[in-house]
């Protein structure tokens, strides 16, 4: 069983919505990253039955996506406000090489008073 | 049975996360404005029965609420990009009233060349 490292954020984003065991379980599996046998170990689950359960909030995570779209939004909302933040350096710079040539002509003005 | 109108932004953000008849039934009370009879005589549910599917299904929107908060999370980002706006006028504004005092030192200086 590979570990799907994507879940760590669905986790964080959908956690709310599954059951105490199913997120108990995924946190165990992807925040910890304890083994199918550590788990076990630990719930008092069979290895079997934290296999399934660990498939099984992974199907809800993932479908849960697919019917909300909240990360694919956030990835989308954080490119804007990335494009934001460039356009706002750019933005002072200019500004900023605006004033400086003002500042030179005023040097060059006083130069010839 | 009083209609709470916050249904219909639940609807809109949650209402992926319902089953088709919950959706459908909300949508036709809410969206429509159909009384609980005019939706019975259309689904051919009881009124008791639609009534019954009408309360479950705004519960689970409200649960839904709860546990992530997405229109909090959205009302709180409309009220910061309502900010920004109001300070990039603010900026705009305070451009606009340094370039046009520069300006008329412009043409003041002129007048005195």
């Amino acid at each position: 069983m590979k570990k799907n490292l994507g879940v760590n954020i669905l986790l964080d984003v959908y956690g709310t919505l599954l059951t105490d065991r199913q997120r108990v379980t995924l946190e165990l599996y992807y925040g910890e990253d304890l083994s199918l046998g550590e788990i076990s170990e630990e719930t008092g689950i069979t290895r079997q039955g934290v296999m399934n359960c660990i498939h099984k909030s992974e199907k809800k995570l993932f479908e849960l996506e697919t019917k909300l779209g909240l990360i694919r939004k956030f990835r989308e909302l954080s490119e804007d406000i990335d494009r934001l933040e460039g356009l706002i350096i750019q933005a002072e710079m200019t500004n900023r090489e605006v004033l400086a040539q003002i500042d030179d002509l005023m040097v060059a003005i006083k130069g010839k008073i």
